[in-house]
């Protein structure tokens, strides 16, 4: 490990913290709180500690994958222990771990959380919660790497650390550019939100908090019960904007230079439509006699599809009590997840189209063994090894989620509430079943079980790999 | 498809389940029980079609891995359907979809059963339901192929999709030998059991029937609580020789060369072990409390470890009542299965290996980019192909796992039943939690839930690609 760009980088991301923590400390000054002053106290923290960090610049400024994972997933992890701080000071969550829980939930875009009354939080932590949906959904690494100057063409394995999918999109030539596009595309998306939900009546407070909430597909609320007592037609434009989340931001990029035909055509993007659809077909026809208007049911069944297939976590309805039909429908939905190259969680549809893919290929070489076959996606042939690390992938999730709801088994609830909480934190949705439901908190579970979750949290937003990489002893090892 | 190699070995197939109809007539005869006579003419009508479909001799002998995989699939749907007959025709099972989920979880050796008083039953019924273990345990074309004189070498594409694991093993050079040495382990274990369940006080027809559903790795029991209301010693007897059923047999071959040191070396016959062991120790220490003596809690933790490790199913307790962390460990247990080569069911030990070493050339590849990683077992190079079928079979159990799941859940039952239905099925378990625990039985599904389960049993046994292979409408396509 080259520690010399790891300490680097990691005061570079203490000292965008501190900037970012002074967000909420305005809000809180806005509003006469004051709790924001230990986002204040925070940020000076972070910026003693970033500075220090930065001290001593690198000799050798290489940033290998290696160093790129490591660091992504170390900054990850020191982002959560630091931004949890004002939680504690200010009393808002006393013990240190469920803040850590909380904030890693946050810039994980999880959205679970372990509060019992959202509503009693002062506005300063509440904004910080959402924010961190924010920073987390598109990434502060990439932000970050196209600003330092140091690193160069190598923040490539920055964003491939950060970026979901199965392989990274480099939209265009140059990886700042690309970054950039990225960040317009996001926030851009985000402003739009937020004025639709002002016009609808919502304040600004709850339209800033609402937004960072949908873009970043986090699910944080400032509601007790999210966004159930809002307006059918809010409800409607959070699903819209949630959907449009978890699309695949190159069909963005294409649409742009007008390419619309090479947009549309993107199979990842039509599988996903089609399973929103069918999904929402599926569950409207199942839950028909729950609702008292067809309008209402159509709308549930859409918002929980979209808040749960694209791991945002919303929710307006306690869909706990659905049919096991519908509840299954969205179990899958949470294992598919939304598209690579999104901000939404879950296994992405890209890989499992690789998967289906390679099946169908098993099948096709069974009947015909002498025919070639290649896995090809959007008239492309898919790299092998882009294959491989996919089963590899697919593999490690399942290891992780094993091993997780093993350790979650141990404070003795049941297989349905174990079982969901790990799918919920590994693919950053929030929400569960059963004592994990839409209506409950992650607040009953024991300390290693919450350390699980927030392993299997940052584990999820950073697609699993970064994270074996730091909890794997050789990887720590000084290069010679 | 080359229909005349099919339908010469599916008349034979016909003709053999003939011959092995006549051993329940005969039970039945010396119990003197007028059921026994369904098994007859049952045997005539598989006699007859049998002949008829032998009629033409097929003009090519090609049996290529399609034809191979196809047939045996095929067959074993139609041995499930003709073997369900004398159930319905004595009236033991009025129903024609549950005599078949009975045949197809005997023959599958799953051990999952729709019957609520097992004790009603006739000798002639019980002794079938069992018997179909000890044959679908082995296989019933492998033993098939050593006899058919046309099918030449050829046999090996009917062995690899019925035998067990990612690869098969051709203990030595000619397939019939192989099968002749398979065979002659698996009798010879078989009747050292029923000797020593003979010298413990059991009587002939229990013994027998006891044997057949433990070196099958069956499970289904002829009493109403399987084996728990047996002495001890029989309990540590059947504890044993179901552990060992789920050993690879190559080991038990090496052993028999006197390999000894090859024999233990065996990477999947550790990983085995440990498994069998950790597993013991943790469920002992969790559920230290529930039982009187410490001989009874290892006693009762062994048997259901082992009985759900090798997909066995028999129980010695109701095991759903149990802590969530022992549950979880048997959950997983029953995820892994038991070793490649072997009678058990589940994903394998081997499989676990490859996949394990695949993602530990994973993360190694991130730290040293340059190092060229293999997965190598025992000393040798597993081929890519071979880990590459391996991950796409996991995607493939995850596929047939959800879509199963989703079937299940129409009928409107708890996610955790749903959950391990499936489990239990696909994996060829028998018993698993909430409403299909081992107090349970699967007779209040739906007929679609039926079916389902039963197409997931035969699936289990033949390893997905099989029976995949069958519902794929190009494979039925004539040769040209």
């Amino acid at each position: 490990m080259n520690y010399g760009v790891v300490f680097y980088i990691l005061g570079w991301i203490l000292k965008s913290e501190a900037i970012f923590l002074v967000f909420p400390f305005i809000v809180g000054f806005i509003y006469g709180e004051n709790q924001g002053f230990s986002f204040l106290i925070t940020a000076g923290i972070c910026l003693v500690c970033g500075v220090l960090l930065n001290i001593k610049k690198p000799k050798k400024g290489g940033l290998y994958l290696k160093e790129g994972f490591f660091v992504v997933a170390l900054g990850w992890i020191i982002m959560s222990c630091f931004g949890a701080i004002p939680f504690v000071m200010s009393g808002e969550i006393p013990r240190y771990i469920d803040a850590v829980f909380e904030t890693a939930s946050g810039f994980s875009t999880t959205g679970a959380t372990i509060l019992t009354d959202v509503e009693a939080m002062c506005h300063a932590c509440l904004f910080w919660r959402s924010f961190t949906h924010l920073l987390g959904g598109m990434g502060v690494f990439v932000f970050l790497s196209a600003l330092l100057p140091m690193l160069g063409g190598n923040t490539l394995n920055l964003m491939k650390a950060e970026s979901t999918g199965p392989s990274v999109d480099k939209l265009v030539p140059r990886i700042k550019d690309t970054v950039k596009i990225l960040y317009t595309v996001y926030l851009a998306m985000g402003a739009v939100e937020c004025i639709i939900l002002l016009i609808c009546g919502m304040d600004l407070f709850e339209s800033l908090c609402t937004t960072f909430g949908t873009i970043g597909t986090g699910g944080f609320g400032i509601r007790n019960d999210s966004l159930a007592s809002l307006s059918p037609t809010i409800q409607w434009v959070v699903t819209i904007f949630m959907i449009l989340s978890g699309v695949n931001y190159s069909m963005y990029f294409l649409i742009l230079r007008k390419k619309f035909k090479q947009a549309l055509s993107m199979e990842e993007i039509r599988l996903y439509f089609i399973v929103i659809l069918i999904s929402i077909v599926a569950i409207s026809v199942n839950i028909w006699n729950m609702y008292p208007t067809a309008s209402e049911t159509i709308r549930t069944a859409a918002f929980q599809v979209g808040t749960l297939i694209t791991s945002t976590g919303f929710a307006t309805t306690d869909f706990d009590l659905w049919p096991a039909f519908s509840k299954m429908v969205l179990i899958l939905c949470m294992f598919m997840g939304a598209c690579a190259g999104s901000t939404g969680g879950g296994l992405k549809m890209s890989r499992i189209l690789i998967l289906w893919k390679s099946i169908r290929n098993e099948i096709k070489n069974l009947i015909h063994p002498r025919s070639v076959t290649k896995v090809r996606m959007d008239g492309g042939v898919i790299a092998p090894e882009t294959v491989h690390s996919t089963c590899v992938y697919v593999a490690v999730f399942f290891v992780i989620f094993g091993v997780s709801t093993l350790l979650l088994s141990l404070d003795g609830h049941d297989f349905t509430t174990n079982f969901t909480a790990v799918l919920a934190t590994l693919n950053n949705m929030g929400p569960g079943f059963n004592k994990v439901g839409p209506t409950c908190n992650f607040a009953f579970f024991s300390d290693l079980s919450k350390l699980t979750l927030i392993f299997d949290m940052l584990a999820g937003r950073l697609e699993l790999l970064p994270l074996l990489l730091v909890i794997t002893p050789k990887s720590w090892r000084k290069n010679l």
